[in-house]
């Protein structure tokens, strides 16, 4: 059985979706920044990086969002979370993922986690002001030109949309007017609505 | 033909020397940051993010490093360039790229793009000065916790190992001795002297 390491309201959550939307046999298990538990020398041993998600499965640990969801989609292939067999698609998959993990992930967590790149507090602040704008224009190129409707991908639901809808998460609190999207609202409603979805949510936040 | 937007001295490198690998028909195209061709209309229809690489393909056009590496992988199995039919070995070089593109990348632009994040001056410089910290530390965990050698993965050689090659030629620029760290530099000997990094360098530099 594999077991999820989270904490509440980060990236964590798009793999316990895709869990979900697996039908995994899973446990999940909080680690609690508010205690620091990702720093602690039991939790560096499972992932050195001193972050969440991590995943144990009967093979070893992974971390790394893109590649934890799709070793979930290539580990449960009736789920059909990813299309698997077919290169170029699944690259579309990965190319969307990958900009989630490196670009938009990475511009809000200037509001939070500016000591990662730079040590001077009024630094730390001139990062904090330029999330809205940084953020908002992973948003606009994902409104405009990504996000193909219903689904990230277009008819088919993969392993974006759960990433996508955690992500989104973030908007209000990163200071953005989530109306802008209107095509990223709704997804993020229709989201909302799923029974895999709420299930991963109420887990996270019991 | 498939054919691959690059600038040189970017993470572009990875995927030219996987097609290489992979033994794959292509052609090359400079996209010049001098001139600022990354932001033409034109490059601008090819890729919306202004950015390298871009991959077009038969089937439309791809961007993302980690995402094109698996997709090169995929497309040319015989090349035998990932652990195609195993999803936990898939997901380990998955991990592997995603952190040298959202982590170790990221840190490194902090030194040339910091505007990205802020647009105080003083800021920038700030992040300026934490390269050496915050990439070093990157290299120090890929050192110690994830170069297994000889290569990335061990003793097949994958395409985590063209895109460790590709930012570590980066090391020097921000300001790291690189010799604290003896198992990335004989990783980066070791690829230096493969024909199909010396033609994807050479042509690059031409």
């Amino acid at each position: 059985m594999m077991k999820l390491y989270y904490e509440a309201h980060t990236c964590a959550l798009a793999s316990h979706i895709a869990l979900e939307d697996a039908g995994a046999e899973y446990s999940i298990q909080r680690i609690s920044f508010a205690a620091h538990e990702q720093r602690t020398p039991e939790y560096l041993a499972i992932n050195p990086k001193g972050r969440v998600p991590a995943l144990i499965t009967e093979r070893g640990i992974l971390t790394e969002t893109p590649a934890m969801l799709a070793f979930i989609a290539q580990s449960f292939p009736t789920a059909r979370l990813a299309p698997l067999d077919d290169p170029f698609g699944f690259a579309e998959v990965q190319a969307f993922n990958s900009y989630l993990c490196a670009t938009l992930h990475v511009a809000h967590a200037h509001r939070m986690r500016g000591t990662r790149w730079a040590d001077d507090p009024a630094a730390i602040e001139a990062m904090k002001r330029k999330v809205p704008d940084s953020v908002g224009a992973c948003y606009e190129l994902i409104e405009n030109k990504m996000l193909r409707g219903p689904w990230v991908m277009g008819d088919s639901y993969t392993i974006c949309d759960p990433y996508l809808f955690t992500v989104a998460q973030w908007l209000e609190g990163d200071g953005i007017d989530s109306s802008r999207f209107p095509k990223v609202g709704n997804h993020r409603q229709r989201m909302a609505e799923r029974p895999a979805v709420r299930k991963a949510v109420a887990e996270e936040l019991a």
